[in-house]
């Protein structure tokens, strides 16, 4: 992801959820209770340990809310926080930093979550050559910062949706009556710079998507031993991708066989929170 | 939530989710590898177990991809369902139901997620007078969607955002400057229809809030033996809520003091997806 | 309201009156008439007495019309004009003073228009314990800014929409088959931090009201004796409301039998502009 | 203005102002007050006389609510009404026609009340040959609905914006150096399809701006001796429109004085609603 | 146009222009490839002989994508541009810059294209009195930028859009039943501000409708000749606007016969780009 | 694209354009000379020779501005008209009929206008194994369907953005310091589904290139004999694309030399549009 797109996104993201958390009236309880001069200092900090992401979405949380906020960042994207370590910090209207602080709570507990969950994959397969890598299977509306926080946790990213890369699974060979249809047909459509990967599940597949070629293949819910099995037919000419059921105390084995990318939905779709928390200074 | 509001803001998430899968070129593996004519029939199905939520945003993603793509929804929302067991069915244009599948997944496997973590909290409870409520962390964009599937999973709604009731915090207190400038302030500035809780840490605190007098109070963070000498304090003269930790294996031992509400932000941030997938018939 | 939420809904609502008054092609009056280079002082000032509301959004007029535009607010909200008095000033490029111009005057004479009218009623009523409260029966669109003239006429708002608490009426009574049904109903399926009101035409319903429960009680379209045995019956338990034709000459009655609200349409819906121009200096 | 224009900028207004009165939660009152399945015959009827106008509006208020409603429009846009007659019959489930009430009756008796408005003008100057005009000074956001609104009530339309006709009026004298210098400019610049109109506020000006030529001059606060002696000046080679303080009781004099048009910001900016009401059937 | 009126038209097509060159992945080619402190400053220049429009819109493709980014207009819109010369620099991040590089040189080369074509036209008929004005054949989204790229290369405007004058054509007379009754309605129904252009095929039309009265007359498909008769009907008294297959060949004999306005399509529907290019310096 | 995909686009970009002809007060001439009861049926015709691509959207110019309008399409969009052929025939209300056409027509013109260069040089090449392909020049707004114009042409589609592959040029290998830095950051740096094309100026260059691998080659600017050796060098390992001034008198030759794919800005940002024309019938 590029800066800039980056920028747009966030400034759109972040007036969207406000907007869902202030409606027309905005935070009432900030102006009924807090007297209009009051200033607040207060950091937000780490209440259990985990990785940090998105400490820009929500720098701007603040921002958007009151130009008069001062918002100090502490870390950094990437950073693993113990608890009570600080993230970030912010001084100015205490009623404009109530107003903001759930937003801005909640994108980054969620994005910390997913670079929390990746870092725990990635960690478990250290010293092997395979990369974790995320899939589609994320929350609507947030794709492109979940795909960043992969990045965060050490992760890398797969295709961003259906529109940059040909990916075809179990349902397109089903509908295309055969992976031999299906793959053939493919390479006949795409454009020059569009890459093929293909799953399969079994080695009679894999023997038969390699002799017509692309460029990765998805090997999905096989055991260590299928995946070796698999990993020797390919013999490297393309990219070799594990799928199913990874969790970080399966992960490890699949990593050993010698896969390039093991995928995961579960670090996007089922990341708990990290735990965050702003502290009045 | 009414039906009328809910049917608009559904178009507008789906909408926006096939965007964001589709980008400009669309789905470029089945517009590819499945021939145009090809039909499908195919059911989501629960992989694991849980309480089913949004198969109305599920259905509206196969229809707004195209109208002709049937869809017959067999559970319901709030329906539990064991691994298996069908939701929905779709008929149609391959190439249709490919690419409106992944969309509809997440919502469904989001929204099932947050209904199924919300109905382990309130079976856990079963037969105490308490009831789960949600909290303000939820998901950015995602909310109203989120809070109707907790009431999906038999819990019940807090306030929907900052708007539409006063909730006196403990950074509220700090910044005016304690408890009772806080709570007389607000008493005197909220309109008529506008109830006030109050969070408070200890017993002196609940006591002062119960001499100027709100709506409902929030007992955080305290063990069961402390929220039963506060419920002596309250006496039923307020509603009283517990927050703080609240997790499957610690809430009963809260629903037991005799209290209210337990609000869970775990149900709305953390809820694990629920596994469903879409299987070609 | 709070600062923030404002600040963007101006912005939003002043982008898309300049659009509807610009069109595509923009003032070609000035463009035409008035040289580049012609640079304009104007006041905008009253031409009738009345009170002031929504400087903030005539300011960002100018501003968002020409950053070039220098904008000195003379008044404030609230404050009473008399006529000849001045309200802003503004020093810039002609050209982009005169686009602006409308625009800044339609918000301000309505919003003004508003507060005028509140101002009317509040000031009817001045010593008896009653406030003057405003309606949903707002100009669409204009809700959020038409609530805050109407703080600035001296008034208090009620619920902001149909969200944020509920309001029984004679149509949801007659929907639910009786008073008793619909408040029944209500009370078991309203959030812990809802309130309840309930409009009631007699004493029967206003009996069998307070039988059951409620925040408070409309009591439309009584007379004031009517007021007085209403008021009676409810003892102070809860907010007693009365609405129903409140004009300048008949407030006073209504508020001198000791209700504790007074809502009135006619504040929004039918307050005329107040009559202010752009005089150049 | 065209109906397809109308059609999708009706959608789009409704939509928002739904929005507005619904938030997220949308109308918690009828969905915890009345049973789902209730049903609901009820009319939209005149409470005092006036001018119908936007039964359109309000019709698609309920349709875009529920397309289960089911609408009958019993009067039509133009029709005057006495109290207790009947402008819209609706029918269908119970919650949603009470949703879209509100909405449905503020767009109606707002476009109604400058419907009523304009009628009064246009019978004030019956048998004479002027037309009453509308102006700039509209609601916010509303220009077009209360343009076609001024035609509902008998009335003619003036331009649009600032986009559509060339209208130099003083400030742009002021800012020009004079009418000579603003008029000569203005006629070398603008498009051959292009009106020129030109205020002016005496003879002397109305003698310069004649000799230079334009297509209409606007009489600005002249009482009607005055009027007169500028129409014999004009002498019919360009229209005449006269403005300034129109009220129903001073309309008929400045009609008689023999002016093409006479233009009013007081239909707009100040008609009071047309009290309407929903009873249940 | 007026510069507020474009000030926002411009950022609101370069910010939509931007999000469909950047998707949501924005430029992972400069992400990839170029290191993210590398500088760059960078000209763009013609390759090609040329008139300049929309600079400023080039500006805000890179001051939106970066604010880090200086950009230097070297070069005015309405310029004649040689090959090899510069319109403008930049200077900053290069992969800020290189990201911004074809939104902005997308819109310049259009603009400048139309620009370039318009140029030619009216260089064709210099000497003579008429002017060369565009028509509603513009690009869908670009029609304001392209309107003003005519007068960046001296022509002028007609018509913005449907809603600003009254241009009656063949297809309108058809179905109006004829030019008399088409013309004859027209003067009856529009504003007093509208003016009323009539395109005629013979001099039969032409002499009918100037029996009625017209502000200008659309002579479409006439040779030279039938033009020269044309005026001579037409004696000076209203506009006279010649169209049908202008090209650069023809043009000025249809200028010669004395046509106040000559209209075509080609200079917005088919100008080439004018060939612009980035060079790093 | 997929279908899915295009349909949601289509209807967003014909409300914007319809918008953009229509302001707010729609059609005027059609209302003011058009009776509301004329029906009309009409037959959009080439009046040149070309290629159609678009219908689709013509059609639904129609349909959104009016349901009651029935469209029949006659021809396909690849179709090759002559002058005189029919493309589509409308039937209906003839103001709504007016009130679309030329929205219709601009979408239709210019996309066949690209359709039809596209063919152009997709004709002057055939029998070689070369492949003509778009390029990002494109114009802001319209990518999606130009894009898709291309392959009505014949052609075939390079990447759609910068998000769905890397182009390393000129500008790039400038900013990175050499073309080997460039490539290998890029090649470490990208997913693995991402393909990598490098623009190439001379042979020094591409043995540099092959060296390091890549998916494909832009040989930019190279004559036959150049392109002749270069293809020598790169052997049939990867893709090979020629730009570089390709015109219908110069692609033949480019084609013959064995290229892959030849890629035109020309087609889209420079193709005249097709004339085409609404006759009464």
């Amino acid at each position: 992801m590029s800066d800039a797109t980056l920028r747009l996104a966030i400034d759109a993201a972040v007036a969207s959820a406000l907007k869902e958390d202030w409606g027309d009236a905005g935070d009432i309880t900030s102006a009924a209770s807090v007297p209009p001069e009051a200033q607040l200092k207060a950091a937000i900090r780490a209440r259990k340990p985990g990785t940090l992401s998105s400490l820009d979405i929500a720098r701007r949380a603040f921002e958007l809310t009151d130009p008069a906020i001062r918002v100090e960042t502490v870390a950094a994207d990437g950073d693993r926080l113990e608890p009570g370590e600080t993230a970030l910090i912010v001084e100015g209207p205490a009623r404009s930093i109530l107003a903001a602080e759930r937003v801005a709570l909640n994108f980054l507990q969620h994005m910390s979550g997913v670079a929390t969950a990746t870092r725990r994959l990635v960690d478990a397969i250290e010293g092997t050559s395979a990369k974790i890598v995320c899939t589609r299977k994320t929350t609507p509306g947030l794709r492109t910062f979940e795909k960043r926080a992969v990045l965060h946790g050490g992760g890398a990213n797969h295709r961003f949706g259906l529109y940059d890369a040909v990916l075809i699974k179990d349902n397109h060979i089903a509908a295309a009556g055969g992976v031999r249809e299906a793959l053939t047909r493919a390479k006949a459509h795409v454009g020059h710079l569009v890459k093929i990967e293909v799953e399969v599940d079994d080695l009679d597949q894999l023997t038969e998507v390699m002799a017509i070629g692309c460029d990765a293949v998805l090997l999905d819910n096989m055991a260590p031993a299928a995946l070796r099995e698999a990993l020797g037919v390919i013999d490297g000419r393309v990219i070799a991708e594990a799928s199913g059921d990874i969790r970080e105390e399966t992960v490890r084995a699949v990593a050993e066989t010698g896969v390039d990318r093991i995928s995961s939905g579960w670090i996007t779709h089922s990341a708990p929170a990290l735990n965050l928390g702003l502290d009045a200074l």
